[in-house]
């Protein structure tokens, strides 16, 4: 089983409301000591990642302003989660650390700079959420393009063609000589200048960072549009999730092993409530339930989707509701249960908690059983969990439900020396990957 | 005394050719533990700072290309140094940390995002040397405008409000109230759009990181440009130089101090070789210069000023060399010596061990009483320590140069909780900063 912690770095991440429950600590989330210990304690849980999430902007399409989304912490502030990793991995010896870049935000040359160094850093145990950008938020205050959806993909597909080259043609493996004698470091005839010019991207020169031990971090996706399961299929090597239940995801995780061109592993997002038994995981959950603010919910789900469904009342139904805009991130929440009849209310409430994910509240033994269910049923090899409150639910899951998948023999033992090595059994990414024919030497 | 180190996350930085020394660890520069104990040892031998140089690109004039460099090692490959911070800041607390980041290679919105993170992971040690960019090698591959020198600073000057109007002027002090009761976690009455409209950046947004323990970070800066100091008069608030003579700094100084819009830190970059006697640095030192290469020297000369020296010989005098191009770079280094006449050969001599800079060979007692004396005789806070080899120079310093530093009382003992409480006294700019002018609330 492949266990993923989803977090980000925020107050409250997909929460609403949980700021006000007395046992929340929100301001731990710019703190470099918590972050240092949390990801120790994710460590001996038994997660192979850590995985964070990450925007640039500021919710603001509900009621038209980011009003909400301040007043309620919702995903805001935010710290950038490529700053942090390097701590985390001075502090750990096996966890991955999947990290979220958007290629609408910085140029390709940087990008692939920047992971490289983490992949030296954290001695192979990097992977990159590739995002290909929606927030306008985000992208007017950058000074980015703002795309149509498939066109923000073909600009992706050369992007990643870009990184692919400098990772992977630029500095070839034995390039490094430190031969005194010879007097070389490195081998200029082993360096080779990528000469990409494209539509969206010219990169003429060499890698400036030496490949870490990946060459390529472990590439995460999380794409569901038609474009982006296209995207997904020729780069991902990890896909992500969501559904609230397994019937729902099922036919994702088939449509993408059927179609991946590597070796493709698929996660689904959960939040877990545990406790030393399903009384007591339920009577925590009833707290969290007590604390929940719908409202911050709606102005998540207006940024996610660019929705905003303020003018509504909790009483009305989706199906009656008209919408302009953007449909298919709306269609994929009332889809999670298709028999259902959704209003705004059961929506708003329904995302106050784990968002589109489900949650399992109970015992290790009940929760391990969930899981186990919704391997077979879902057909996905893991699991992105996440929490309603970050400390005590983490702490939790290490208590009560890491000794249960321990005991059944389902927690990944150490294979291999990077995080590639200990999901896929290998190191670099196999010839079959489209990254491997920007190969040299 | 202002102590700080410089470096780089490179094989070899000013020295050229000593990756063939029997006792240089080239590879170290990408071993996270290794920059973790290594910023240990800096910070109990006293230092103020540890201070990263970067570029992005190979330097590739001399012999119009980047083949001497990458052979040689000479600053390439490299790491990007702002993703090694947070793991220095664990494990350390009180030094500082400068980071070089180059205002042609990103949006400001996205660079304040990531210094507000490194100001909350380090609790308000991080400090920024604001770079405007050379190196045509790395603006082509990031897809960057190449400006002319002057509008270059005039870009730079809008730069610094964006980020000033993010750090100062859209997240008030006090607006995160965290009041359950109110249900307000931000006063959304106190963040605000920054509705910068300029000639190069359109930025209408919020920040989207809480302003850190500096708010704005230490800013370094290097110019020595007239209009570069025209930048750095406005802006930095250690203002960091590079010269081999008290004489030649001394001016430089005196014009900064004179026209400084808030207090002014003054170093310059020294070369520091110390061992328990000056026979046994000076023999230390014979070792070094039996390993350099001048060839490697020229290559970082050309990259630095993009003039190619190649086609000329070591005898060949400066002055009387046809010189197209950049002529201000070369006129810093023969300055460097006035009533010398320097031969290519001397130039590329010089330029072996510690770049522009002079090199200490001696005891501690020497080292030091050099220090004292450029002091007073430069004017300068305080120095920029480099190394010719960077592990045993520095823990020669620790053992041979801190001791007397700290018997003669020069070390600053901890003031404040900030980098900029520690230099200046205070954790925020000073009202006559330009910064001040966005504080609202």
């Amino acid at each position: 089983m492949i266990l993923s912690a989803l977090d980000m770095l925020v107050p409250t991440h997909q929460t609403s409301g949980l700021w006000r429950h007395p046992e929340a600590v929100t301001e731990e989330y710019r703190d470099l000591d918590f972050w240092v210990s949390h990801v120790k304690l994710l460590e001996e849980a038994g997660f192979d990642t850590v995985f964070f999430a990450d925007v640039a902007g500021v919710y603001d399409v509900y009621e038209g302003s980011g009003r909400t989304a301040i007043r309620t912490g919702m995903q805001y502030p935010l710290l950038d989660p490529l700053l942090l990793i390097s701590a985390l991995a001075a502090a750990t010896e096996e966890i991955g650390f999947g990290v979220t870049a958007n290629v609408s935000y910085e140029s390709p040359f940087l990008l692939a700079r920047k992971f490289a160094t983490l992949d030296h850093l954290t001695r192979g145990r990097i992977a990159w959420n590739i995002v290909t950008g929606y927030q306008p938020s985000a992208l007017r205050n950058i000074g980015a393009d703002s795309l149509p959806h498939d066109e923000r993909y073909d600009r992706a597909d050369e992007y990643m063609e870009v990184v692919y080259a400098l990772w992977e043609g630029s500095i070839e493996p034995g390039a490094l000589r430190i031969d005194a004698a010879a007097n070389t470091y490195l081998d200029p005839d082993r360096v080779h200048p990528i000469n990409h010019r494209g539509k969206y991207f010219d990169v003429p020169g060499t890698a400036v960072t030496l490949p870490g031990p990946q060459r390529v971090p472990l590439l995460f996706q999380a794409g569901s549009s038609p474009r982006g399961m296209d995207f997904a299929a020729r780069h991902a090597e990890v896909l992500f999730f969501a559904g609230t239940t397994p019937d729902n995801v099922r036919p994702l995780v088939d449509a993408a092993q059927g179609r991946a061109a590597a070796e493709l592993s698929t996660i689904t997002s959960v939040t877990l409530i545990a406790a030393g038994s399903d009384a007591a995981a339920r009577e925590r959950y009833e707290s969290y339930l007590r604390h929940v603010d719908p409202e911050a919910a709606m102005a998540l789900f207006a940024g996610w989707t660019g929705l905003d469904l303020s003018t509504y009342g909790p009483d009305d139904v989706l199906e009656e509701v008209h919408i302009e805009g953007n449909r298919s991130a709306l269609q994929s929440f009332t889809a999670m249960d298709p028999g259902r009849r959704w209003t705004i209310g059961d929506l708003a409430s329904h995302m106050t908690i784990g968002g589109r994910g489900p949650v399992f509240v109970g015992s290790g033994e009940t929760i391990v059983e969930e899981l186990e269910r919704w391997m077979k049923e879902a057909g996905v090899d893991g699991f992105n969990v996440d929490y309603a409150l970050r400390g005590p639910d983490m702490k939790a899951f290490a208590e009560h439900v890491t000794p249960v998948l321990r005991s059944r023999g389902l927690l990944r033992k150490r294979s291999g020396n990077t995080l590639r090595g200990r999901l896929h059994g290998r190191d670099l990414l196999p010839d079959t990957h489209p990254a491997a024919t920007f190969r040299r030497g």
